[in-house]
């Protein structure tokens, strides 16, 4: 499959319409979803309008936006005009429709992207796996017995199997990264606060972030470079003017300090995780390791400021209506509830100096390795996971590698890696705030040397 | 009885020795503390220490600064070289010798200021009466069987019993408005984070702030001055560079746009309360009113958040030896450790949106007036009021009208207002973040029309 800068270029050279690159994609889900249940709804009408749109502009000679005719999809807890916004949720379903687009939708649409339908994920954005109580689970695209990740598994796997080229998501603990880790896709987490979040469901908002998920880097590039810039609606949404962050081939990262995370993260995983850590640091000729100390406790930290600031929006079904919640998240959210506040005062400030810590640390290094998920996809239904002797439950521990680094808003993309006999697995590549563009060169570089996942 | 900054003029031409000013202040204290019990500890011997070496300076025709040989003294929760920090308590008596000195005491201290003692407080500041079960409630200066109002009590009644012409205090809810207005001072609480809290122990690190108590405007200011600028030891100290504040007498304020504020500020207090805001609008030729949305709810959360940060620094002692705490504070931190995290979180949800309500305000207005305390120094020992026909705790809602402005951190200056034959009462100017000098400004002006409170 072409990638979506591929599918811009095409359109806008006129090679193919937006209306054909739409009815093509809305046939393929329709046949592929029935086995991978990553779309909970389609916007057929809507898409074929804005792809017909796209093609008149084009004809006129005016050109629609570097995502001209790009068929894309989102997470179901984006605000769509005129669609009832679930966020994975029984109880969401009987809201009225959404009267606004999220900011994000809207900027896409503007750069010319074709929105196509929304996405399966947690109830709530709240778990590692998309096995959703009321909408099913998602199917990873490489094994079908297995999940796709979560909780943006729908935006994952619509992306890993060739449904759409580029999907947005949130991440919260690691939301983005776990999915797109298991379905073998970039999955872009950028710094808290500079993506808007105006006409998201939030589930945490010390901690949500949106990102998007592609197959190639310069989608990634193109897409953060889209959805940048400071949004009034969004009071979290930073005043920084846009950089643009789309990487140049060839560009030398040699005096770039790269180094590979050691300590708790080269812990509780299974081998071919950190193997392909191992395959990334050789590809960068890294040698170097560095420890972020207290990442164990900043993990316990984020798991309770998620339990509390979620349980805070959903106090009041929560009490009404528990039995309306997937059962998988209502006994965490409850948990939250009865959570003293001293638990959640003291999680606030060991944050602070977790994050003092952190920025001393990128004092000395640009990029830091390490892996995104313990384990390759499990199977759907399946509980508990063998990490270094000991059993433990799957759907709270697959952000093991994920959260202490959200915890603190920096910016991480997972790259696929390619492991010759293995499901896919992935390698966070980790920067100082606001240092996007330092990542998208070191994955450029990844790519260009070819060790990245390219099954389709 | 002379201001700081006469003081210091006299010190500085040589009229009178540091070391002179020193004795006779020690020995006023001494005399008169005995009554008033507002000093819990005398720094003799380095104060004369220092007095000797200001004078020295002056002798070899150096300028010790603006504050040479000022004697002051701090609420015991500054810390100290060699002397335990109490902080009100029982249980930090058993604490080792503090090895540094609050940021505030060491910029005094290079201005030429002399650290003669410490000062009496409600337990751990929570409180707004200054009757500490350990050590004894503190005198008001105008009437020995009144309160002095706290928690920062000591600090109001050192400076209004003429015993030093300024010194310094802390407010979380209040701590310095509601007893400078009952004892008769100005009282200052700058910006949130505007003067460094290093070396001061805290109580509710959000609301927190430091300040100080003088006399004078000019002290007021020249103080302010002095204290001002960053301190990489305060992760909470802004990074402005300082702006000098001492304002410039005869300035016209005829621009600023100046209003009472109504609603939630002209109910629930005694007559006298409001005849002194009515003098200080008539004095400023005032008729504008202006109404802070939501100020009784922004009280009860800022009530929330106080209980909850509070118990949280003082969880293990609460656990293992509640009987070596205040009564009067035990309780509420008690109640605090037991609250639900989510009215934390809630009270931290409705403060940004209360904030960015009153920054709009301030779009259309400079300086807000409004009453500090609801009723004159009760009676030690007295626990009722009676306002609007309710009888209420006097102990928790002294703090009606400060509570909902420290809440976000509004600078507030409180001045004593000249009422006949009545006992002390204050009001507050408010301005928005960092516009001290407006305040200053106004109340130089209240100052020189001969309304503000001067008995000595």
């Amino acid at each position: 499959m072409n990638d979506a800068v591929d599918i811009s270029e095409n359109v806008l050279s006129g090679k193919v319409s937006a209306v054909e690159i739409t009815k093509t994609t809305l046939s393929k889900i329709t046949a592929k979803n029935k086995e991978l249940n990553c779309f909970t709804e389609l916007t057929e009408k809507i898409a074929l309008q804005d792809a017909a749109n796209i093609d008149q502009r084009i004809a006129k000679g005016e050109n629609p936006g570097v995502l001209a005719g790009v068929p894309f999809a989102v997470k179901n807890l984006f605000d769509i005009v005129g669609l009832t916004t679930l966020a994975g949720s029984k109880i969401n379903a009987e809201n009225l429709p959404a009267t606004q687009d999220a900011t994000a939708i809207t900027k896409l649409k503007k750069a010319g992207a074709v929105l196509v339908g929304t996405l399966n994920m947690d109830e709530y954005a709240y778990g590692f796996v998309t096995e959703n109580a009321h909408y099913g689970a998602t199917h990873n695209p490489h094994d079908l017995q297995r999940i796709a990740g979560g909780s943006s598994g729908g935006s994952a796997t619509a992306v890993a199997g060739g449904l759409v080229p580029f999907s947005l998501g949130s991440d919260t603990n690691g939301s983005i990264r776990v999915p797109a880790a298991l379905c073998g896709v970039f999955g872009f987490k950028p710094t808290y606060g500079r993506l808007s979040r105006a006409g998201v469901k939030l589930f945490s908002s010390s901690l949500d972030h949106i990102g998007h998920f592609a197959n190639s880097v310069r989608d990634i590039a193109t897409i953060f470079d889209v959805l940048q810039g400071e949004d009034e609606k969004d009071p979290v949404c930073t005043k920084r003017p846009p950089e643009l962050c789309l990487p140049q081939i060839n560009n030398d990262i040699g005096n770039l300090k790269i180094a590979v995370a050691d300590d708790y993260f080269t812990q509780k995983a299974e081998t071919a995780a950190f193997e392909v850590v191992q395959k990334v640091a050789k590809a960068l000729n890294v040698r170097e390791y560095i420890t972020i100390p207290e990442a164990k406790v900043a993990r316990a930290a984020a798991f309770v400021i998620t339990a509390c600031e979620g349980a805070n929006l959903h106090l009041e079904n929560l009490k009404l209506r528990p039995e309306d919640f997937d059962f998988a998240t209502r006994d965490r959210f409850l948990a939250g509830a009865l959570i003293p506040n001293s638990w959640y005062i003291q999680a606030q400030r060991f944050r602070r100096w977790y994050r003092d810590k952190i920025r001393q640390i990128f004092a000395n290094v640009d990029i830091i390795i390490a892996p995104t998920t313990p384990i390759t996809a499990p199977l759907i239904g399946q509980e508990k996971m063998v990490l270094d002797g000991e059993e433990i439950l799957i759907r709270p521990h697959l952000g093991l590698f994920t959260q202490p680094l959200s915890f603190i808003g920096l910016p991480v993309l997972s790259v696929p890696i390619n492991q010759e006999n293995s499901l896919p697995l992935g390698v966070q590549l980790i920067a100082a705030p606001y240092n996007e563009a330092l990542i998208l060169q070191v994955a450029a570089v990844l790519e260009a040397q070819g060790i990245v996942f390219y099954e389709k």
